[in-house]
């Protein structure tokens, strides 16, 4: 038998993940069985669980994959000195976050992102491993986001009063309820988290 | 037979309305039966379905009748002239909302409002007449938040410039995005959206 090299088996390993994200995203977790996932990547039983042992394995792969991503993308923002400020930081991370992985898009070209996301949240209330990875992820970027507040502090924008951690939950919990919206509610403008958040920042005499 | 009060009957729908949300946030839709809701409020077949055809009916009365709540609570907040600052007024709204249903706390005694929005908003992808409730309960609440976000511009505390919808959007982003945090991390500390919108509100050097 030839010697498969890592790069096959890495891009063997992508094509099965966006597979089974489309066909989560598409129906559910539930609804969505082995067999859905083989013809949407139109590979044999043998090929895809020589990967993954099951549906369970691939949804945690997804979701820790994805938390991965986002976690790594707030990273690299967080190195800039001083920050970018809150609403074009989360503007500019959520278009990277969503350039990452071109394979997600649905038969319209939107991203499932948001779709994965609001039912991997109802799935994690009954898996607890689940619960697990997705408190892992948040810890990490939740943390970035504690450092990139003290940066503002630093640089003299946010009061040094200011609870960082709460300014970071907030700005996460921004972020998510955004991409919610844009999942469940028809008519949702790209930009208006971005001025949104510019908005609330301008508020005058607030102190 | 005797004659049943209005008072009588509205109870009763209470009655099952809470069970039944009960169950939902515990189980999921999909996985509650119909006797599981008769068994949690204790009625007979006979006496739940004079209310309500089936479980499709409950879960709609159950999440037209939160949104209608969150909404009603929003326009009582809108009435003050000037409003109250974001952090507080969305801290008093969730305090306010959560008091509303008494009834709808799990065995520990945590509002259930979380696994049971969470748990809707995975249904609402299915489900094209649920999403067209959320989407007009959504649309009521964005209303609310656009004259509070006018009444900000008015008493000169937001710059004339800001996009109110996007601002709007943003605040009902954050609460929502909060509320997903509380249901699915650990250790979210209740005060954490008030001081961190006022962080927010507080940076200077903005624009």
């Amino acid at each position: 038998m030839a010697r498969v090299s890592q790069e096959h088996l890495d891009a063997r390993r992508r094509q099965i993940m966006d597979g089974a994200a489309l066909c989560f995203a598409r129906n559910g977790f539930h609804a969505t069985s082995m067999q859905d996932v083989l013809k949407e990547v139109g590979l044999s039983a043998g090929a895809v669980y020589r990967y993954f042992s099951g549906k369970e394995e691939l949804i945690h792969a997804i979701v820790t994959e994805a938390l991965d991503d986002v976690g790594a993308v707030y990273e690299e923002a967080a190195r800039q000195v001083p920050p970018a400020l809150p609403h074009e930081l989360v503007h500019r991370v959520m278009r990277e976050v969503q350039g990452l992985r071109p394979g997600l898009r649905d038969e319209g070209g939107r991203p499932v992102f948001g779709r994965l996301m609001v039912q991997v949240w109802t799935e994690t209330l009954r898996d607890p491993a689940l619960a697990v990875a997705i408190q892992d992820g948040f810890d990490r970027i939740c943390a970035t986001w504690v450092a990139i507040v003290e940066g503002y502090q630093e640089a003299g924008v946010m009061p040094a009063e200011a609870d960082v951690e709460a300014v970071a939950r907030t700005m996460i919990a921004a972020v998510q309820g955004f991409i919610a919206q844009q999942t469940l509610f028809r008519d949702v403008p790209a930009e208006a988290l971005q001025a949104g958040l510019w908005g609330l920042m301008s508020m005058r005499e607030v102190s």
